[in-house]
């Protein structure tokens, strides 16, 4: 990942084009540097003849401090053509292994380090890349792509050329689109095309300084004469005002990112407000996670290092996907495209009676392809989860109230049918759907009514279903123990078991309490299959189907085509879109929902999108000669663009990563084959089977991405601080011993987690490497099991 | 705007750089086009000695039908360098005018329709650009800003040579920054290089088919000979398989992309559930616009053309803002930009306990230097307008119910106060804190006290407050008619008035009767100065002055430093943010609030996000040893770096307007001298005057960017008509009459607007040009006015 050093100011040099003068500027860059210090070169590939190489070059001419100058280079290649051509042809003709962005990436980094460690005083690096920006590097990844996790800050030389300007503008908004910060141009000051005079105003205006500098003389036949006018010229060119003023401002630019980044901490304690944080809890500046930047599954976080020349910035696994948003990593480039290009074409435009091809791209995947398949009829936008479930609530009462022709004072009461320990969102109509309880506030009005679940879990290794003790004597007086997790989600196989009848009775029963006694019910909302912010709880799909069932049958007359009972709402927020292991959870229950809302994963982990998908007749619920009747909601952004577009992208990345060999592996380890009933996990089903025994935890559970481990706590609830104590050794970087992490770059990792009272969770994006995996997984050992089981 | 021919295939040819083989590879499509039919060809600009330029290549190499190919060029230079260099040496020599950006595209957009209206059978034309894609056109802004209104399908030629796989990456992602579709890559088959190999697969995987073409043969020193063989190139190429497959693939572009179009209203139809819309009123695909793109303040919208040979892609003005979100335009490059640029460098990454760049730089500007100075001392993110005020609402409350030691069961009973017609977004609880109403639901519950207000308007030319009848008999029997807008809006003068006795009274009787009542209110909510979705109603300051200052000194016991009274929230989601020609309205009412809400304008327009300020009084209700205690509010994409960047973005572009010569133009026009209490408009105040007398209107109002008009209608409300009826001439294209519009592009607009009942309101941006308001102004003024008024 990103690597700052405090006393080593490291930028690495991309090109607008390729022979632009890049070496020649870096050169300069590197004999200014050597006046004031150490200074080290870093060539990662180089491609050519012995002698031709920059480096050669960067060495002949480093001035009088030739020894403060150390130069060098990771591949080298005889053949003087592009980098992933001469990795190729190197491959064919002596079978030399191409090497992997990976590994390129994380000999960069590993060699950045070690100069930093070479030197305590204030040293300069620079690390020159090949060609132009996006110019392919030894995989075939162009470089930008390739380079973009080392996110060192950038020096563009710019294109002084005919056609330059164009160029330089284009290199510069690929190198934007990634991320990285260009600190400054620079650009042979050519007299006839004047590129810079241009371009010294337009980048300005983008707060980036252009520096023209002179152009090198003409080649001179003669060997000698040429090197003369060569040395003549680089000493001219390092006492010109531009490359002093160069070195200043690079300087300058390295101090104010270190100023900016260590005053971050005391700024962010002094102006924002977190949301579901204690702030009394968290007053030091050691408290505030400072995220420089994020790639793939990783932030990278501000550190104090041990070392002081180490970096400052070290790679973190954000190991909840930024609450549970991450599919594809973060910063992913298709992701990026896809915002940029909705941005491009329309910003942002108005949705009433409006369409654009986004926003109907995405509901028509949606409605006819995805979750809604087979059953949805349409598609509502709006902002969030919470909003979506606003919107499903909206419909859902709409729709009953309607056929039931409740008064405006009778349509009040009603009321929804759900699950204890639901979560919806925050927003107060989201949480009326919930019962009373921590995260609700003074306008709270717990609408409903809330049956206790029986859960899904491992203990000590075994699958294991825990009925609660509401559902009285006919359950097992102990837990009954499933078979594997394949044969518990196997719902229609399970509907004539004597735990069925369990489960049909006590439905029932409440049922027909809640009618004697008068209550109003509306709707049933469901989290199906996991209630998340509830703490990670498993429901048993059977018990689930069951409720679904039961509850539609209780109505015998409702039309044909329409839903029966209660209209039923799946809030697939969470576990939507693959989080758990399948796009919706229908697949799973065997029964489609009447309204449905997904979000999170929706928009690639990006931006927030939220929709609810409907079928036909809770929309005509709202069809009328009435405006007053439509559906009154929506939000100023409804639909945007930039989240539909991004929202498709995910879609089209999700269809590909479905028939990914990394998928196909994880699955085979869960020996799921995709049938219908079946699930699996990204994480290993011995890892976790081991996890469920240890002494300190209760039960451990996975599907898909998800693992989560509830600890032994006799004190359990939100405030529990058990989870966070038993991991807390996890977050911070341990040992920092050498040797290749599985992080961008290869430095040791610390892992962000978030937790729920006793249950910890951990959540891997759709997309994260099997390496990644397996590291997490022993960490998470290593931190939980005693020291005499980790010796095992 | 975008055009779009049925009959007609236009391409626009962009070049990855400068001498990559455009002129070359146009030629070869304009010959291949030539055998199916008539074909024009355009170059906007040429720079070079005669008998030099493109244009004679196109002519020359046309083939056996020559007399199909129609050329032209719009603006010639002798001087062959770039374009912007070319124009001011011709400035400087003959003081040639320097055209601007406007006018070249209305120039390109005329001819481009004129060239449609020549032919009714199917043909084809290419419009050829100078350089690389970002070369820079006569007024020096690049071709692709530049070029960007007409948003014409591309056709990119990629570069062949040595770093062309990176420039031709480069190059397309600068076009998608700017929403270009790409149709087609072409490029020269260099068997050296052999970029194709590389950029085939790569563009494959974005959706795009590159072509790989012969290059050209050596240029030969006899100039009859060098022709011989180049016309035996062009027939060779013509034939090519890489030629034919070049056409077949774009006109199957082209054909696909009108069928796309043509489709979307009636899968709209099928598949969308629009926010407010009753879908029984709008049920034929004539009801759904279909927006193919937008640019700064135009929607390009499909059209059934009067004539078959016209675009069936029209400029409409987006009048409402897009729904008030609007305040640059949309796409605007520099809003893109930062959007890329955060998802490049973070995506999402999560936020509590942690901090990045973006949210923090937005938290201090708004809190320390935007609507906080002065009092907020922190910021809390969320999505949307509505979520902002349900956190607004959560702080409030608790700072209240806190400070009065109320218990769980007390607390539920707090309500707010609040002025009719409020409004605070659609999620239920935002809902709550306003009346029973045509927008609330099932589960509404009306918690508070809501006041009657006195409005602002201009009738009959004269500004006038109408003071409610509940106000008594104190207020004056009929209107209270006012100075002018300045002496309106300049409360602190107005404290003394005879007018702010009445409101002081029935302010201090109303509060008074509450507490009688037994009423508990627990903060007091506005909209300051506008109630933007309860009907743009323009509150009188002094009342809202004096409501604020009432219930502050209700209580005279509040600690210092903290809330008194009840904690005051302005929700300025509408108002803020110079919609309405001023940051924050604190400096028209003169008070702060304890908490305030921004969105829409904050994110420029593109993406949702919010933020609630609070001062530290609030903030300390939530301090305290216990994590239950704190707000436990946040949305998964709580302070999202695209939003955030955005947000900072915005500001800084805010910034620089508030400069401009274009709002000090306006403001001198309402002789804004910008002393507090001061208000101005955008809109000219004689024809807001004018229009204000007007047999059909019963009042004007503007402020800033928004203009209301009032309609006289008995059966006033949300359902009303009247304003719709009274306005629906000016949603499309009226006359078409050639001459040049304001609309970029130049071609005739008709306009979008929405109505609230009775009320109509047009909005524009924060950058909208004099000459596009001036229009706008027209073309209301000919809708509303009667014929023998508009002829005067």
């Amino acid at each position: 990942m990103s690597l700052l050093f405090k006393h080593l100011r490291v930028h690495q040099v991309f090109g607008a084009n390729t022979d632009v003068g890049k070496t020649i500027l870096t050169s300069a860059l590197v004999r200014a540097s050597a006046n004031s210090g150490n200074v080290y070169y870093l060539k990662p590939v180089s491609t050519g003849p012995p002698g031709t190489a920059d480096i050669e070059h960067i060495q002949r001419y480093a001035g009088t401090h030739k020894d403060r100058v150390h130069t060098h280079c990771l591949y080298q290649y005889q053949e003087p053509v592009s980098p992933h051509l001469a990795a190729r042809l190197a491959w064919e003709s002596k079978n030399t292994v191409i090497p992997t962005d990976e590994t390129v990436v994380n000999s960069i980094s590993h060699h950045v380090r070690q100069c930093a460690s070479r030197t305590i005083i204030p040293a300069h690096m620079y690390v020159e890349t090949a060609g132009g920006v996006h110019s392919p590097t030894l995989s075939g990844t162009t470089q930008l792509d390739a380079y973009r996790p080392l996110l060192l800050p950038t020096v563009l030389v710019g294109d002084y050329k005919l056609g330059g300007i164009s160029s330089s503008i284009s290199a510069y908004e690929s190198l934007l689109m990634r991320g990285f910060t260009v600190d400054a141009i620079l650009l042979f000051r050519d007299e006839y095309y004047r590129n810079w005079e241009y371009l010294q105003p337009y980048f300005a205006d983008k707060g980036i300084k252009t520096f023209a500098l002179s152009a090198p003389p003409a080649l001179l036949p003669d060997p000698t004469e040429n090197q003369q006018s060569t040395e003549a010229y680089y000493q001219s060119l390092v006492s010109e005002e531009g490359i002093a003023g160069t070195m200043e401002h690079l300087d300058a630019c390295h101090t104010s990112r270190l100023e900016d980044l260590e005053s971050m901490p005391k700024r962010t304690l002094d102006t924002i407000w977190w949301p579901f944080v204690q702030h009394q809890h968290f007053q030091k500046e050691s408290d505030v996670k400072v995220i420089d930047s994020a790639y793939s599954d990783f932030f990278s976080i501000l550190s104090q290092p041990k070392n002081s020349t180490d970096s400052i910035l070290q790679p973190q696994l954000d190991g909840s996907a930024s609450w549970w948003t991450q599919a594809f990593g973060h910063a992913h480039p298709a992701i990026t495209q896809a915002a940029a290009r909705a941005s491009g074409r329309y910003g942002h435009v108005m949705f009433p009676r409006a369409t654009h091809r986004p926003a109907l791209q995405l509901a028509e995947r949606l409605v006819n392809e995805g979750p809604g398949k087979g059953w949805a009829s349409r598609a509502f936008y709006s902002d969030d989860g919470s909003t979506a479930m606003e919107v499903a609530l909206k419909m859902a009462l709409r729709a009953y109230t309607t056929r039931h022709g409740l008064d405006a004072i009778d349509r009040k009461d009603v009321g929804i049918l759900g699950l204890k320990g639901s979560y919806h969102g925050d927003t107060i109509g989201a949480m009326n759907a919930c019962e009373e309880g921590v995260y609700t506030c003074e306008w709270h009005n717990a609408k409903g009514f809330w049956l206790d679940s029986p859960t899904v879990g491992i203990k000590d290794g075994k699958v294991t279903i825990t009925v609660p003790r509401s559902f009285g004597s006919a359950a097992a007086p102990k837990d009954l123990q499933s078979g594997d997790l394949s044969w518990t989600y196997n719902v229609e196989s399970r509907l004539d078991s004597p735990l069925a009848t369990v489960y049909r009775t006590h439905v029932q029963n409440t049922l027909d309490k809640l009618k004697r006694a008068g209550t109003k019910l509306g709707a049933l909302v469901l989290e199906p299959l996991v209630l998340g912010a509830g703490g990670m709880l498993f429901v048993d799909p059977l018990f689930q189907r069951i409720l679904i069932d039961t509850v539609r049958a209780s109505q015998s007359d409702a039309p044909s085509n329409s839903w029966s009972g209660l209209p039923v709402i799946f809030d697939e927020v969470f576990v939507g879109l693959y989080r758990i292991g399948m796009e919706t959870t229908t697949s799973i229950l065997g029964v489609n929902p009447d309204i449905s809302v997904n979000a999170k994963i929706l928009t690639g982990g990006l931006v927030p999108l939220a929709v609810t998908l409907a079928s036909d007749a809770i929309f005509q619920a709202f069809w009328s000669e009435s405006k007053a009747d439509s559906l009154l909601h929506g939000h100023s952004y409804t639909a945007h663009a930039v989240g539909c577009e991004v929202a498709n992208e995910s879609l089209r990345i999700i269809d590909s990563l479905r028939d990914s060999e990394e998928w196909k592996e994880a699955q085979g380890r869960w020996r799921y084959a995709g049938e219908k009933g079946r699930v699996w996990s990204f994480w290993d089903p011995l890892f976790v089977s081991t996890l469920s025994g240890l002494e300190s935890v209760e039960e451990a559970m996975t599907l898909g991405t998800v693992l989560a481990v509830k600890f032994k706590d006799s004190n359990a609830g939100y405030v529990s601080q058990s989870a966070e104590t038993m991991l807390s050794g996890i977050e911070h970087t341990q040992g920092g011993q050498a040797g290749f992490s599985s992080a961008p770059g290869g430095a040791p990792f610390g892992v962000h987690y978030r937790t729920l009272g006793n249950v910890a969770y951990f959540m891997t994006s759709l997309n994260t490497s099997s390496a990644v995996l397996r590291e997490l997984e022993d960490k998470i050992w290593t931190t939980l099991a005693p020291p005499e089981v980790a010796k095992d």
